[in-house]
């Protein structure tokens, strides 16, 4: 009860101070007037409590345990292993499994580092990882197998806590309790001492996840004084270049420190080596370096650490810093990180099972993470032309694994985010003219482009927030940008694919996908130029929307492989995953690719009955266990028969059966997947919840509908999971989901009334979510045929 | 005479903007009417015509013959060779012999870059090496004695043109005439090349001076459009971790440029291959990159290049360029730089003969190179604490060699450039300000400290500027610096100067002369204590300023090594070099080093004429040739008998003669010196010129008088050179010096009246001379004993 209210007075507090109230005043005489109305007017409910981090930390879902705040800059967690640690010479760690950094499976726990991908199939990030130790002074971190070889630790989930932005563990071979919690742009820890005079906290600037041997291209350390340090490190990672800048500042002073530098090799000691260096030296820089900070502690001593990042500079870090956490009170800012989580989560209340609300409050805690913060409190941030600049009326975001978000992630947003959606759209068209390549963003992060995976989706998700209504900066200028970017000649085949309407599988080994998510985002450009009344842009790229008939094979019945003279490519087996044209997926996942036209799709396949034919065998084939083991992201879990619900490109397939005569079976189906690739469990996850995106499929599907092709606004209706949910909108209304006659087996829907009025096409618009109402699903054991 | 007139115009037009009329107001209205009594009421003399930047550049002067402003952030010249240039995984080059990037004997340029020291002894910088080509690409500077081999030419000094802000070159092997011309922080290349349709504008970002392997951390480039690149450059160097920003602007389009990168490898190429990064590609980042530029030329045609530099931003590079230089005008920026120049120059009008004047201007000019500008013109700089600072009313300044520069550079700025004084002393504090040592600068340069040479000679500049009045700053809070760094106990045995008097020799190779150096700055601390009368500083530091007895060794009468338990080192040699308790010099010249107390040392040796008969054997006593060989920084040139001139220690040794009974005997060496150590040749400096303080040796006692210790106000009188000297002063007021009956063989001076009243304690003071007046020396060829 204590822990509720607390939670309502942060959350009013944190309001409250968006509204530029002084904080004295706020506490005085705003917050107990509000306070009393709240606590019996409030609707909010405790549910924090149904979210568990630990869910997808096993196996293929790459997420983190530890503490963060919604899309915050921080991501604090510990690291079980990583590519990052050099033993003997050799890396140990497989670097695809340590993405966030932890896997549930192992037994020791190397650190708790500040930055982490909620996850991704590929990574980079795990900056200043921190351990506590004590006794001995070591700056290896051993390995799993011998942690007591390193400053590493073995520990148990039966001391390991894990809640949304609240991490706790008990460090066995330390006999240490470590306790993480953040801010936005503040990672807080709280370690628990036994008494030594021999304790450390380390601070290991070679850490990082998806590290090599020469990631960490340099590294400044500034030992301001006895509690204060500010630095910043650069890496060339998946982001080519890329700094972040950092104060961290301990709540007892220490009483000596030290580094140690790994460089094989340094220019220029001759005068330098006036001091010395290793200890007790406040100006550090090197390529490779490792600090401690020792202290003595008392039995049961808390020794805590602020450690704010900044993508500008160290003076902005310690502005964050000194801006989101006054003061050493970790349960504070504990309860103020669930607090803002309970007020986010809070935007939908579901009425289902328990089990079902840990899988939908995780997946909405999972959706809230990424993208993340990339703005300081004073308003600046790293843009990709590595200046800096200054957000003016948004807040700048970056982690774009836009490859996945932009199907239903984006789309989600626009719903129940319709701002941060603004501000995101606004960061990418930030991007865009920062761009010497004049591109808006593939997969970005940290003023960089990876151009990770295919298509350019960001003209789908800026699409989808005009068409919305989200976006309330210029349109014309977003479609200009959008324009530009799909004329890239140079990029990924666009050329080709511009001149001949497809790419030559000989110039290509992803020519089909390609095509395919270019056809798509086309559509969408098409969308927002005929909302701008842009006639020209319409026309020219509705045309090329339907480029992707060119790769239908009629007589295959699949899209594939087609050769710069136009002949299809003989070698073809649609189930294949390899060099067959398709990136991550084969034909018969990609053949469905065709969201923005399934009408059209249908009738070159040959009519619904055999449409739906196709689906039904895709959902049932028989496939070798280890059919996709050579794919990357695509695993055992994720597959449903040939289906691939563990990683994207087929997302949208279980809801074309409404274009069929035999909508039942993709109700039955979608309800399939929610029950079999979502679970409340550390391996509860089918595959990488890459950004929040497998998580927005969940919710969206939970709720009955589901975003098919983003730019348009309509939803395509499925079955819902819950038996009821009510999502508070920005716009103040309410919009209410209820499942009539509910349950595991009556998943088939007899009739959907939406206001009272019964909708047959299998559709809800947009429009109708944010004008507020209720759509009322009937359900039935038996199907609707 | 069209000339002259341009010159002036330009310095009318660079002052007048200073007061912010706008360029209308001054060229329709103000100029004209200024001009015209200004070229008849003027006493501007063209001084430029003196300046061979040439000299010193030969041999052991160090100095570079390219285009700079006074005090000008970019150095732009010519690199005959450096060690950077990597042939078939081998350096070729003498780093040392290359610290200015340019050696007079060589026949082949490599490039201009943008960054040089003046003259000192030890070196960094080099930055972004341009060359322009014709003919086949190549990447590789190639070698000196096969220059076709790469990118460098064969080039002749009869077609080489160097004056002061300005250098021309025909690059022989590529049949195209390079001109270098410079504003504060901008370059300006201007190219003639012949028609051909392979032009090319190499840069290469992997050059540098005093190179070595892993010296480049980092590069960033962006091309912004065909004839725009910004970026930066991260060294590791003699500057631990140093940054240069940079934007480049071509006066025409590019036709296609491209990249090489010669990092060994480089992470996560996956999907960064979807580019062709090598060709047109404008996001360029890496450890090791060349990019080139190709141009169509036809016959004489001009590409010129505006460089800009920052220490802080892209952007700040930019509009460093924007304010510095408009338009393509080459001739006009040169034309602005040379009346730049002769602004400065005109401060000393001197009466001598020519050759004397080529080595007065050269000297003049070479003094007012370093320190260079720190600040971008928006006022923003880099700190210490690598964070950008914004410099409050003053120009932040970089390039302190201060063991050298604090003897006679920084009193000459004191008299002739008190302004600049005064913003150096900031510079110095706000160092202090940021770092986190809490120490003012030793030897800093780009935000970084390298502790090169011994004593805390900040203390000593900081001191003289206040005790001459050109600080206006806080002198209490100034005073605090230098305390606090004179008590920086881990720093070169300062802890056990403080304990025991003196520097146990186990504990350093350089213990007497730390020392020594230690007792008079310590003494300049205690003059400024008593100027602020801030007692208890005073009585502390003039307490260690007698420090310096305790290292004179009365039994062989020199100063001499002493061990921790109080006795002296056994094995001594007073002309030993090496490992004998002195850095760069021997117990002969640090003997004399106790500028502040001359009559105790008198004293302590034996009395006026023992002590006199020693400085006659310095001067006089015959060492074999490669005595010194083995001593950095010290040569067969630069040495008198057993005098070093060419180095610092020993710069105040003949004037100390004035305080023995035999003052005509320093008279006639100071003249020697005068002759022998400088003269208008490329190999005309007897030793590294080191920012100036040879040159600001030279002008003092060219003009007949010499501060023996800075930090007092008083002036000891040589010998003048000239016939005349006229200071024209900041405060307005002018000072003359004339040399009555001057000649080569009337060395020895007879009488010297100040303002008509007779001097015989050969001495002014910096009062008398700020006042304004005449100090006449009359000259004789007998000696005045």
């Amino acid at each position: 009860m204590f822990k509720q209210i607390s939670i309502l007075i942060y959350t009013l507090e944190s309001s409250l101070q968006m509204f530029n109230f002084n904080n004295l005043m706020i506490k005085k005489i705003i917050l107990p007037c509000l306070l009393f109305s709240a606590f019996f007017a409030s609707a909010q409910q405790n549910l924090v409590q149904y979210v568990n981090p630990i869910i997808g930390t096993s196996k293929m879902g790459h997420t983190y345990p530890g503490a963060t705040v919604p899309f915050g800059a921080v991501q604090l967690s510990p690291e079980t292993d990583t590519l990052s640690y050099e033993v003997n010479g050799k890396y140990n760690g497989d670097v695809y499994k340590y993405c966030a950094g932890y896997k549930y499976e192992d037994k020791t726990i190397v650190g708790f580092s500040h930055t982490h991908f909620s996850g991704t199939g590929h990574s980079d990030l795990g900056d200043f990882l921190i351990m506590p130790t004590q006794g001995k002074l070591q700056l290896n971190p051993g390995t799993a197998d011998q942690p007591k070889s390193g400053y590493r630790s073995a520990y148990a989930h039966a001391n390991e806590t894990a809640e949304a932005g609240y991490y706790k563990v008990k460090l066995d071979d330390h006999n240490i309790t470590a306790e993480l919690t953040a801010t936005t742009r503040v990672g807080m820890h709280q370690y628990t001492f036994p008494k030594s005079d021999q304790s450390h906290i380390i601070l290991d600037l070679m850490a990082g996840i998806y590290n090599y041997e020469d990631k960490t291209v340099w590294t400044y350390v500034r030992v301001v004084n006895d509690t204060l340090i500010t630095g910043y490190r650069q890496t060339n990672g998946w982001a080519r270049t890329r700094t972040v800048y950092f104060a961290m500042s301990f709540s007892k002073p220490f009483k000596s420190y030290g580094r140690k530098s790994y460089d094989a090799k340094q220019a220029y000691r001759g005068f330098w080596g006036k001091f010395n260096q290793e200890q007790n030296f406040p100006e550090i820089a090197g390529k490779k370096i490792k600090m401690y900070f020792d202290f003595d502690t008392k039995e049961g001593e808390q020794v805590k650490i602020k450690f704010a990042l900044s993508p500008v500079s160290q003076e902005n870090a310690l502005q964050n810093m000194r801006a989101e956490i006054s003061g050493w009170d970790f349960n504070k800012v504990k309860a103020q990180a669930q607090a803002t989580w309970n007020k986010e989560l809070n935007k939908i209340q579901v009425t289902t099972s328990n089990s079902n609300k840990v899988n939908f409050y995780t997946a909405l805690y999972h959706a809230f993470i990424n993208p993340t913060t990339y703005t300081d409190v004073n308003g600046e941030y790293k843009g990709l032309d590595q200046g800096v600049h200054k957000a003016e009326g948004f807040t700048n975001y970056t982690t774009f694994s836009l490859w996945d978000t932009y199907r239903a992630l984006h789309p989600f947003f626009n719903l129940v985010q319709p701002g941060r959606s603004n501000d995101m759209v606004k960061s990418m068209l930030a991007h865009y003219d920062q761009s010497s390549l004049h591109m808006l963003p593939i997969w970005s992060h940290y003023a960089n482009d990876n151009w990770c995976m295919s298509g350019y989706h960001s003209v789908s998700v800026i699409a989808d927030a005009i068409v919305k209504g989200t976006y309330n900066g210029d349109p014309n200028q977003a479609l200009d940008a959008c324009v530009v970017t799909a004329k890239h000649r140079d990029y990924e085949g666009i050329g080709y694919y511009m001149d001949k309407g497809f790419i030559p599988a000989e110039k290509s080994g992803v020519s089909v996908s390609n095509t395919l998510e270019y056809a798509y985002d086309d559509w969408a450009i098409a969308q927002l130029a005929k909302k701008l009344n842009r006639t020209d842009v319409y026309k020219e790229f509705i045309k090329r929307s339907e480029n992707w008939r060119n790769n239908y094979d009629q007589a295959s019945g699949f899209m594939r492989p087609k050769l710069a003279d136009g002949t299809f490519k003989k070698k073809f087996d649609p189930k294949d995953t390899e060099g067959q044209g398709f990136i991550e997926g084969n034909s018969w996942n990609y053949s469905f690719f065709v969201p923005h036209d399934p009408t059209s799709l249908i009738e070159v396949m040959g009519g619904k009955k055999k449409f739906a034919a196709r689906l039904d065998s895709l959902f049932s084939m028989h496939l070798p266990d280890e059919f996709f083991a050579h794919t990357e992201d695509i695993t055992r879990e994720g597959i449903i028969g040939g289906y691939v619900h563990g990683n994207e490109p087929a997302h949208h397939v279980a809801y074309l059966y409404n274009w069929t005569d035999e909508v039942y079976k993709g109700q039955a189906q979608i309800r399939h997947i929610l029950n079999m690739q979502y679970k409340p469990t550390a391996d509860g996850l089918g595959g990488n919840d890459d950004c929040g995106q497998m998580s927005a499929w969940y919710m969206f599907s939970a709720m009955g509908f589901y975003p098919v092709a983003p730019g348009s606004d309509v939803y395509s209706l499925g079955s819902p999971l819950v038996n009821k949910a009510v999502m508070q909108l920005e716009n103040n209304k309410t919009f209410t989901v209820e499942a009539i006659n509910q349950s595991d087996k009556n998943v088939y829907v007899q009739k959907v009334m939406l206001n009272g009025k019964e909708i047959t096409n299998h559709s809800i618009k947009h429009a109708d979510i944010t004008a507020g109402g209720k759509l009322t699903f009937y359900m039935s054991a038996k199907p609707k045929k």
